[in-house]
């Protein structure tokens, strides 16, 4: 049943109940991630489970002398240990001969040079830093008794085979790209990203590569949408402008919902041309029209073919602020990517009065710990774009006093 | 003059008075910036002045009839005025006949229909909502009084010819993008985005598409530094891994400084085979070597050719807690991006001792309101990746208790 003018909690709980997450996957390249042009927010669709040891073998973590832990007891700058160095070790250095690895060894009463990485030598294990020695010909002064196992990097240490390293549903930060890279992973599954398409209606509206003529206005709710939707980690699609007329925004939207949702900006006020509830009604449901909020009253949320369908208002500032409050954590949950609204608290610079029955969303600039209204009307643009967030103000409270403390959702 | 082994505080403030928001720019195309595959957060180069009224005529905010104010007064419920509906005009619709844009016109007693949106005719001085009326064949009652002007959109009410709408530094945010379709503006100019060059070292290192041979590790750095370099909203470029030889982290350099700034991993610890700050020395000046930080004590800072170049530790959890502590910042300051730590304040889930005389970086990870220790060691990715954020521990401090309050700074 297609409900009206219901509460702004009831229209947040119909969207949440009707948008699920993507489960559309793809195979991403480790290598394809980094680049700068490929969305960094990447969610995994299943666990990732080590299949080497890391470090892949014992390694010294300093550069220094890998020596027999026994043989360096009660050394100290007085009375240091005199070893023989019987060879070195560097970093990266193993392989000797063709196919074959073979690792150098440390008999009692010597020590090998190495670096921090190197592969230990057999026998080793400590490593004294070269701070704590003297090099004088073939011998070693150590001049402090290391712990066992002291700067030593033991095989597995960081991450051991088949421990569960990473796991569905995480987003890949630096680190855990990190830990691909650690494991030589080169692809993993992840979740495909939303694509969005957006449709702009109006007869009015022309895009901004247009001329503009009299009656005509530039589109902005197209552009300030797709940002919306790139900031919630989807991709926006962008069909044509809609003129208001039945058939062309019925083909419109057929066309858009090879996509995962569809945003159509405008064409659902009340009125003798309201198409957006007339299309969508005729080929799906339409979950709500109008919410009790102001600016955003007549926006309309349905469901056309499994895919979610947001109706915003043609007015640029209320499409925006809609955008804020119902699109983009409804694309971020789509995406698997958790919201979270960034609030700080600031004082009204001034007194505010509702005089409306409607949950107000106020735009306003922060400047000193105080914030300043920036609203002016629904259709303005700039309404938003000297805005540094929002305040709402539900219908029970009337006024914000001066200097009452208000908490300020950033954009 | 280097300097060796200073405080945090002093690497920070080097790294600030040399590090500098670059200056090269570049045409955007405003289409290009809704795409997918173009970075979001670009900045403008100059002031954006409006050469256009917003709207660009007087215009209709709702569907229902425009009327003259002066003949609708007292209408009511009960005693509607009753006025000629004498035309319509849509959204969009004006121009008649050949480059000749005729307006229609109101006389006393008449009434024109309009939408959302539409140009407003002649006389016309108030919209009465479709609600507040009944079409009667020809005829419209009115059955509430407007206000004057009520319900129209004045020409340049949101935006006014001449103004300054969006100045130098701003970042083009969801609403500034859309206040430059408002304008029908095509392209802006941004500033570049910073280009960062990655340099692995180490003979040790392989990249992840090689097959992992005994004494190699996997280049985990290079990749968890892309991650953040696009995390900072620069551009990642990665050349090869240099190995630990002068001629070839030389021309590696080389090649590197042709970017903005230069990120360089491994070869900076004391010991044989400190390469980087010899190559980086006789190329150019390094500003600091050494942090009393842990991790991330042997950290470079160097200055070639102009360009910033970042020596990173190469065991992982070093390198990428450098990387948010010290270049993350740096490169948003490039990039003309404000940077904010994101803090939660959280308790300690157990006792924590620094045994260290270095600022420590301790990695968390938040359960219920409780940091627990992540951090195993300065080689371990996995010290970073399981973890939401990082806590300090400045020299001064040897001790956090159970429950005691920390900050923590979230990735």
């Amino acid at each position: 049943m297609q409900k009206k003018n219901i509460s702004l909690d009831e229209a947040k709980k119909i969207i949440g109940e009707n948008v699920a997450p993507i489960q559309r996957t793809e195979i991403l390249k480790i290598k394809d991630l980094i680049k700068f042009n490929v969305f960094a927010d990447r969610v995994l669709t299943t666990d990732v489970i080590s299949s080497i040891n890391v470090p892949p073998f014992d390694k010294s973590a300093m550069d220094g002398y890998a020596v027999k832990f026994e043989d360096t007891q009660n050394s100290s700058l007085e009375n240091p240990v005199e070893l023989k160095l019987s060879g070195s070790v560097f970093a990266g250095q193993t392989q000797t001969g063709k196919n074959k690895t073979t690792l150098k060894e440390i008999k009692s009463g010597e020590c090998i040079y190495v670096t921090t990485g190197s592969i230990l030598p057999i026998n080793a294990n400590a490593v004294v830093k070269i701070e704590d020695t003297k090099r004088d010909g073939n011998n070693v002064k150590i001049f402090k008794s290391p712990k066992l196992l002291e700067n030593i990097g033991k095989e597995g240490e960081d991450i051991q085979k088949g421990n569960v390293l990473l796991r569905k549903g995480e987003i890949l930060t630096p680190a855990k790209i990190g830990v691909l890279a650690a494991l030589g992973v080169k692809e993993t599954e992840v979740y495909s990203i939303p694509k969005v398409a957006i449709i702009g209606t109006g007869n009015e509206i022309i895009d901004i590569d247009k001329n503009l003529t009299p009656g005509k206005i530039y589109d902005i709710n197209s552009y300030a949408l797709a940002a919306v939707i790139k900031k919630a980690g989807c991709i926006p699609v962008r069909p044509k402008i809609a003129k208001d007329k039945e058939e062309i925004l019925q083909k419109q939207l057929e066309e858009a919902l090879q996509y995962d949702a569809v945003v159509i900006s405008g064409g659902s006020s009340v009125g003798e041309k309201d198409l957006l509830s007339k299309v969508v009604e005729s080929n799906g449901k339409i979950l709500f029209h109008g919410v009790n909020i102001k600016p955003g009253k007549p926006t309309l949320f349905g469901n056309v073919n499994g895919k979610p369908v947001f109706g915003m208002p043609g007015n640029p500032a209320s499409c925006l602020m809609n955008a804020y409050v119902f699109l983009l954590p409804a694309l971020r949950k789509m995406a698997h990517i958790s919201f979270e609204r960034k609030i700080v608290k600031a004082k009204m610079s001034e007194k505010l009065r509702s005089n409306s029955d409607r949950h107000l969303f106020v735009t306003v600039k922060l400047e000193n710990g105080y914030a300043k209204v920036v609203y002016k009307t629904s259709g303005a643009i700039t309404s938003m774009s000297g805005a540094d967030g929002f305040i709402e103000i539900p219908i029970t409270k009337q006024v914000i006093e001066k200097d009452e403390g208000v908490e300020v959702n950033l954009f």
